[in-house]
């Protein structure tokens, strides 16, 4: 199989936009990705589109509408908070498989709107109030709370997460906000789910990303390789069947077999990682997930965000770009939304938060219910 | 690329089951699917599951946790009524592409339930009553009405459409109905939307079909070849820009196109094919698209369905199985149960509905908004 490049990608300032559609949020993000690489939507040879809360509603060949309709196959796709990642995975194996030469993946939301309304807890799901068991903000407080009780992380050590991604923010533009949070605001901000402050909770925001994806050799007929990233791993994993309490998804297991299977097909490890972005979709679930891509070993966690490893400047930069914490979570824009900050460090144009000489990153987002995507990315030779 | 092959392939009789969950349905076909090729859930790679009206919700994962999760990637897509033919498309193209050597491709659909609540007008179509102008009844009469306008194609004509279906599913024990319903029956049934009567209507059912993909290797390998069916075309569409009336899509366009590129694909043209699951949401719709795969010329497809030629034991069978008319219109899982009729012929295992001699066949779908998704399948030699 060939290789594929990303050639093109970008997103919009992350917010809210309720006067805007999801279509119309997509396009912008699709034609800032198309500009990225001087090409037009009659270049695209098929649309990926990831979009969850109006997943039936053909956001794709409604994107088309927007920008131009070219008669291209769309595939509409969705996957929890793993549906960016999905689409951009798609879009991926058409080009990697040589089905397509140069395809367009995108992902939009526009939170609030649609069919989760963005914010209560699903149907199915006990409705114990809005914060109880079995709740989005209960699950990832209880995985936290396993973790203090197993390695006496801290509070303290689940806040300065929130700390580091807010600082990293104040230098990212697209970021829905930029400023800075001190450890003691985030620890007095109101709490949603011990240990989770609404500060340690991902911003509820609308937005898009999109990335145009091509060949080894379609990118050097372009032109385009000198800004190319070479996608080295693509990995999607769902949870495995085991005894657990159901109320209690496992919000580990398959991030450790897709990181492991991540590794393996890009043939490099952890140490090779120059700066991941990960779904801290609250400040526990950034410290599990050190743990769970072999950031470091179990139980190093909450030292590794003491010693300011994980921060700008640090062994590996976690979430520089602000993260779901303060960058904002707009679930099927996530994905893809990663895969543009890592592309940005290692074309070396990420300005002021530029971590020096990234050559190789690593993307993480999951969905509850499941399922966990990976991607490793290195700058073109 | 290696090519890929249907090795199982299986679908409920469709019906009305508001006591099941959709992951409870789609799980049957599932399991069908499996046991049709004597395979287990463990021995699959990937699930691509379609379905429209719960898209936002994990349907593919939950159909797992019906069968067994065992950690896979899941990806679900949704393609308005070409949902199924997209998630089988999808499950081809990463088989194809050697992603994968085997995988399982699931549609599936509870109508009356989930977000489109299965019947009303769609939200942003112009509520002008429920058969008025924008609706789905209405853009098919009036395509069917312009057919007339320009060629002459009478009101019996439209309606032998739907004698000729309803007839073949009286050999269909998987059809939602299997009764014969004489032309006079049809034509004075209660009006919908003229032409459409309440008989030349697709009927609103509950359903799922599965398919199980391999490559060629894998499908030797495991002695699959004997009833194995390649995969000679896959190919998905969408509208092109044009000057038109907005309310009133496009319905021919994106189906000439994917024929077209379909017939490219396969190496074969219309004269080859020895029958065709087409999609017959309406009866008008039917007979535009005689003309649309290229069945016949433009203006003859009256004197087609005059002359038998479309009937079982007729030049090019079309919808013995019952079509959307009398199988039933599942949205998600039409494209995947089209896939299985075309099989089962191929396979020499329809019955008395059996088409003598069918070494290849045709499948298509069309999702308003749009998406058109067509396969040419090929007995395995």
């Amino acid at each position: 199989m060939t290789d594929a490049y990303v050639v093109g990608v970008d997103m919009i300032k992350f917010g809210r936009f309720p006067e805007k559609t999801v279509p119309q949020i997509g396009a912008e993000s699709a034609l800032l990705a198309l500009d990225d690489c001087g090409l037009g939507i009659q270049d695209m040879e098929a649309l990926y589109c990831g979009n969850l809360m109006q997943a039936s509603a053909m956001v794709g060949q409604r994107i088309l509408q927007e920008i131009g309709q070219t008669g291209i196959p769309v595939v509409n796709v969705s996957n929890a908070c793993a549906t960016g990642a999905t689409a951009f995975r798609e879009a991926w194996a058409s080009v990697k498989a040589g089905l397509y030469d140069i395809v367009l993946a995108v992902g939009v939301e526009q939170m609030g709107k649609g069919l989760l309304g963005g914010g209560g807890p699903a149907k199915g799901i006990p409705k114990e109030g809005l914060f109880g068991s079995g709740t989005m903000p209960a699950v990832f407080a209880e995985a936290g709370m396993e973790h203090a009780r197993k390695y006496g992380t801290t509070f303290e050590q689940f806040a300065k997460v929130s700390v580091k991604n807010h600082h990293h923010s104040t230098m990212n533009p697209k970021a829905m906000y930029q400023i800075e949070t001190p450890l003691d605001t985030v620890m007095n901000a109101e709490m949603i789910s011990y240990p989770n402050t609404k500060l340690m909770c991902s911003v509820n925001v609308d937005g898009s990303a999109a990335a145009v994806i091509a060949t080894e050799k379609k990118a050097r007929e372009l032109g385009l390789m000198g800004r190319a990233v070479k996608v080295r791993a693509s990995v999607l994993t769902s949870d495995r069947w085991q005894e657990r309490d159901l109320v209690m998804p496992d919000v580990n297991t398959c991030t450790r077999e897709a990181s492991a299977k991540a590794y393996e097909m890009a043939g490099v490890g952890p140490e090779d990682i120059d700066l991941v972005e990960l779904h801290d979709c609250f400040a526990t679930a950034e410290i599990l997930h050190y743990e769970n891509l072999g950031l470091c070993g179990d139980g190093e966690a909450g030292r590794m965000i003491d010693d300011g490893e994980v921060a700008l400047g640090g062994r590996t930069p976690v979430n520089v770009s602000g993260g779901l914490l303060s960058k904002g979570h707009p679930l099927g824009a996530t994905g893809i939304a990663n895969i543009y900050e890592v592309s940005t460090h290692l074309r070396g144009e990420a300005g002021e938060r530029q971590v020096q000489g990234a050559r190789i990153g690593m993307t993480h987002v999951i969905g509850l219910g499941s399922a966990c995507g990976i991607h490793i990315l290195e700058k073109a030779a």
